[in-house]
């Protein structure tokens, strides 16, 4: 029932509120003998950390991770790995004045009808904070995956009207915006700079390959790998929309136009010629890579004045104030990277669970 | 690690192959004391059973639910639910010339990937056979939800290029493309006539809404509802595409155009004045209507001439013979109806401990 | 939640009630190209059935179990096994005029506190027929452990005052109780007989010893292989006990009588000269046979008269009708084979995901 | 799989390693609008204290238990709740001489076998210093269980020869053993004391008894309250043998003897006149006090020389350093009644969803 863990065999469970003593994860089912460093997962935490360029939030966390249990003399010990991340610059004073003000697209309302109050500071539990814990462990699950040759890229393709068009891997790290598309990353970056001033924000769209799979990863029902990566996706906050492959395109195609031909390649591996399925046939890896795609909606906070309700249904006008990224994306991705090695590691290792 | 269940509280169990002996499904943790009849859910199954109309698949399955347990004197017992639907029209030798040929868009090769050997009659576990137990089993979600006067609607929003403008529930059931645009559905239905005779398939969108939700269903994490729901229709087969509310649009959104913003109504109702989030928000129902989408591929079996390769990657010429949709939308429509009622059950009966 | 499920990675869920249409079980997370048959799961229902002699029950259940989905051409495919048994010899009239009686040891009152109201025929889904689904499933982790070369016997160890002193494998299956002692067997089956005659019934234990098995099964906290086993054999009607190794003979040792000493042997294998541990150190196997104890009651359903109470609480006369074992053991015994299997191979898959 | 998980709706997950930094425990699933503060959760872990009597380990670690998420004003948020203890006082060196050598009675060997190597320090995860995070945890579950009137008193019930006569609840506290027999007590400390001088430890029983337990709480199959108990009390370190009501007992007993008998009392409701059942039915409970029992074995750490390898199975002496308890009872205590609360918590929060 409690909905803080995911994953089968390598099975996560996030903890903390955005201005509680801390955020963490346990990572529980990570196999022995594996070689991990504090300094491998503060490198991925460091992607997402606030404060990392002028189009994100200002605010200044640290985010040190501490590895508390789990690793021994540098290698998993195949129990519980717990990763600790203390809250430091939580500001909680700028919340108090909107206690009991719902604030628009934010979950406060619907914390309140859930369990009758909540932690008002910095949105508690529902703050993207609590994503800290996913990445910790995403860097984990990384480093198993390389092990393999496998490895995901998560970009920004799409800030408001701007969409990338050429996909460059190498361009990504390169800018604030990470978008693998030099040109058009400039064009994001003008835009959200632009919505900042305005006091406003933007919405965009994340996509993330993974390459080096093997076929045959992923469950033939209810885990399918596109249902699995559907829920780690859908499960951060502001996520409206997720595709795979070809995604929405083909409500208005054919079967002739849609299906990928098969072929046998050079080396005697069959291979598909076009890669419209984003990798995966009846919810199983077909060896292509794996392609995926978030709608992520422009942040709620916003610093122009909005008309809302307190708990008691009394008008209010808000004017967020508080430190807000203008555009949730470039942070989303070091984020979605993080879900969607945690459903391939996953399905990795239930991989050598498939035949006797 | 076992991928043939779904759910946490209502937890189903889905078994069969499309032309193995039987598929069915075992419901556990239903409450004690509901009135459920084998009537009722066959019902259900019968809007999703093949042959009903000329633009589904000729297959003739009556597809009759048994309740093998659980149920007594017309009531559940608490116990596990176990229902049965014997397969019967299962015309096997129309695969048997296909055994070793992977089909264009078909799991058949990731199955071979995944278990090293397959069941390749009808595509075995991977048909939309199995979706019989799903449907079963959500026909008594939907009576659990009529109780709290929780009712779902999908429908067929879009074929091909023709798109559903008008929304009128009442219009559902009269058509059989399952629109709920009289006109628009007519286009459909031409549409998929015109495709079937060319031995081709087309995609389409199946919208879901569920109104009368309490708000407070759902979960802040892993198990948000827009991720559980994701999971839950991307578990079907063909599905590329999931969106909740206004879903990729709002990748060219701002934050003061997509919040939606609340006011208090005449009976002292916190509300909201648009529905751009799908009636949740952090993950958890607001009580305004659920509205959730789903694109689906164009079928991959058809019957025009196409390329692919057999096990040992020789070149083979296929055309599909069998007995095919040419559209998946229509049916599609009463089994993701399931899914969500599915779903929705599950977080009913887990609101019930949200609060001490 | 629900609680018809059991295991991790080898997953079974059973339904059915005792006077209902059939019982079962699915079993979902058996890896493909298993061979097995129908015949070996009969083997094994047989070995369950009731009217194998004349200490056991006379009702007639010829217990012939159908694979319905999952084996395909002989072989596993992977997806969820489920076999089915119909209920053919359900007398349910003997059952009508203690309808609302509560009869003494069975847990018809506690299910009406739970579920306001249950199937009182043949008690139901608390009957012991529900064992059925478990012994099939159990057949099928018999044959994987098998291929490792792990065999598990179970036998009946004590009947009333009667206890077995030698243990001989192979006398197990000559004698209708089920006693590895041939002398020890025939006075068993004089006391049953005897009990029997006087309308009563009496208990005793089962002993389970698991060979072959590896050192390195099991988890370290909460699934410790004893954790396991202890809930597996305690899932089973009518257990009032469990020991590993020397049981509760530990309470009256020092240190240095109980821990057992390591040693190299001749092949240069880690052995320890005695087994007080039962096979297990710190929830894990180490190599030396598994030994595992169940303390059953007594057969609550007797026909000497009893008093007791209806659900208004007014006092009855029963002398329970129907068809009873005397004593629960000798049928126990391949039940609880089943069990311990069903939790070794679940262990077994495990330990495929140990190590990087 | 992973196995550091306990419960379903109440659901804990621990980590942390003898001689790691800190250990903890993450509490999911926990209603929201619990008042708990950390002296509550201190009170226990006080009770379960290394070095709180002379006859327990002199260990000295404060043992304070930060709550670091989850709570907030003072309740909980409904949000995971996450529990941390520092490690003080470990003295890793004295380890650094047997770090390749098999303590005998201890999971060195296993682990190594299981997982290739292992935190050899104080038993690394195998220490009982994991059990903090289940007093811990089981504090939360006891506050919880108080609010429904349930109280659950744990006690030893026999050292050695010694045996309790007398069950007297409120002595159990005024005794360092925990005896709620006040001259045995005194026995029981004299005999523990001697074994102690002599280097050697001592085994027991202890027992636990819940009162004021409603009738209907537990599950008809894998989960029976029984079950479930033996479970949880078999997956402490040591435990060799779980009886519930009369235990083994039973094995020599006949139906009309064991059977408890209904009766209903002056107030109407229905009662057993005994409780050889140990307040459980069919899993479920009956109404009367819950009753069981495990054997501990001798703590096998004792200074006492043993024999044993090395990990090439070289043959060594060994004295064990290190400060350990003479006997586990009494500090067993307090982290079996956790264990029992927490396995009650979780099926009182069950029995919401029993019925529709």
């Amino acid at each position: 029932m409690p909905g803080n863990s995911f994953g089968t065999i390598f099975r996560i469970t996030t903890w903390g509120e955005s201005h509680g003593k801390a955020v963490g994860v346990v990572v529980d089912g990570c196999p022995a003998g594996l070689k991990i460093s504090e300094e491998e997962i503060q490198v991925e935490l460091d992607r997402r950390r606030p404060g990392q360029s002028k189009i994100t939030t200002q605010r200044k966390e640290p985010d040190t991770a501490r590895i508390l249990s789990g690793v021994f003399e540098g290698k998993t010990l195949g129990t519980p790995i717990s990763i600790m991340v203390e809250n430091v610059d939580a500001i909680s004073k700028s919340y108090e004045d909107i206690k009991d003000t719902y604030r628009p697209g934010h979950a406060d309302f619907t914390y309140d009808a859930k369990y009758g109050f909540r932690d008002h500071r910095g949105g508690g539990r529902s703050s993207n904070r609590e994503t800290v814990g996913r990445v910790a462990a995403g860097a984990i699950a990384k480093k198993i995956l390389s092990r393999e040759g496998i490895k995901t890229y998560g970009y920004v393709k799409q800030v408001g009207h701007v969409v990338a068009d050429k996909i460059n891997f190498r361009e990504i790290e390169k800018n604030i915006v990470r978008c693998p598309d030099k040109k058009k990353a400039q064009e994001m970056i003008a835009l959200i700079d632009q919505v900042r001033k305005e006091g406003d924000s933007i919405g965009g769209t994340v996509e993330i390959v993974s390459t080096g799979l093997p076929a045959g990863l992923g469950s033939p029902v209810f885990n399918k790998m596109d249902a699995d990566l559907a829920a780690a996706l859908m499960s951060l906050g502001g996520i409206r929309g997720f595709e795979a492959g070809l995604g929405f395109k083909v409500a208005d195609m054919k079967g002739s136009e849609s299906n990928d031909v098969m072929y046998k390649d050079k080396k005697g591996n069959l291979r598909f010629k076009t890669n419209n399925a984003g990798g995966m046939l009846g919810g199983i890896t077909n060896g292509e890579d794996l392609v995926v795609r978030i709608a992520i909606k422009p942040t709620s906070s916003i610093s122009k004045i909005q008309h809302t309700v307190d708990k008691k249904g009394k008008p209010k006008e808000l004017k967020v104030k508080g430190r807000h990224d203008p555009c949730l994306c470039p942070r989303a991705v070091p984020i979605a990277e993080a879900m969607v090695n945690l459903v391939l590691v996953d399905h990795l290792l239930q991989s050598k669970l498939a035949r006797i």
